[in-house]
């Protein structure tokens, strides 16, 4: 499957790079979407350094993709902030392709208005702003509803990785 | 008066600087609490390096302040997970004691269920969370609502420093 991995600077770096390693090597072809093609992205962690965005917002549609990768970290609010991300990641819901966000990827879904209809987790001060929001919240290291696969933080990443790998092979079931 | 400042690790640099030096020139005592005392923190743009926190949480009691100063950046989202700063932050608003926060500065409000009761503004996408969980929210350079004064984003500083310190100056007006 063709997946659209949303990035921008200051992203949680494990969060990033062990499910982008983890769905290529599953042979999901994973293109890093930013808000400037060719720009150099580093974790805020130090760790990951200058990952290339692929392409810019204005170069692809959410029709090329068949589904969403949303790691944490600062990213997720740097790319709300902007109408192309939010636009971008309401069509894969409106589809009901399959989306996967980790710690504050549900950030996307408060500005994108796409966090009601599904059971979520999310980073745990997310976790309260999506409730607040009228969310359906639950604090666990995975939680699968239909097409949507969240997590909370980078101790969960092997349940996001297995989950995430799981509804990509079956995506009818969205 | 004596003002504690809320700071974590990747505050907005201009953010906590100017507010901070302006409120020292005025005469007011501002001390920089948060999570650990002595911990040194940088801002996230690279300005302010190792500004050194005075007390931790657990070294203070709100009662000893007049008022609350609250940078942004990703200092506010750090805070907010530790249930000390939340409760730190409900005081000021329970005792209708002076708030000033800009840009991530209102995500505290969120986690202190301080949200309602006065109008206020904030970051974009912070603007967008507020409403949500229903504050009444305006976007505007800077908001005064009794005790409280909020701004949006790093323009708005001279703004928010020139109403904090009129807020200062009146407190019986909350």
């Amino acid at each position: 499957m063709k997946v659209a991995c949303l990035l921008a600077n200051g992203f949680e770096d494990n969060e990033f790079r062990k499910p982008y390693d983890a769905l290529r090597e599953a042979g999901h072809d994973v293109v890093i979407v930013g808000l400037e093609s060719g720009e150099k992205l580093d974790g805020y962690k130090g760790i990951e350094k200058g990952v290339t965005v692929d392409k810019s917002f204005a170069q692809v549609s959410p029709d090329e993709f068949d589904a969403l990768l949303l790691p944490g970290g600062h990213s997720p609010d740097r790319l709300r902030a902007q109408q192309p991300a939010v636009d971008f990641v309401r069509a894969f819901f409106e589809a009901d392709k399959p989306v996967a966000a980790i710690c504050h990827g549900p950030q996307l879904f408060l500005t994108a208005d796409t966090f009601k209809g599904h059971r979520m987790t999310a980073w745990k001060t997310i976790q309260g702003d999506l409730r607040l929001a009228g969310a359906d919240v639950v604090d666990q290291d995975v939680v699968v509803d239909r097409n949507l696969v969240t997590s909370r933080h980078p101790s969960d990443i092997p349940a996001f990785i297995r989950e995430t790998l799981q509804l990509l092979q079956v995506p009818s079931r969205a």
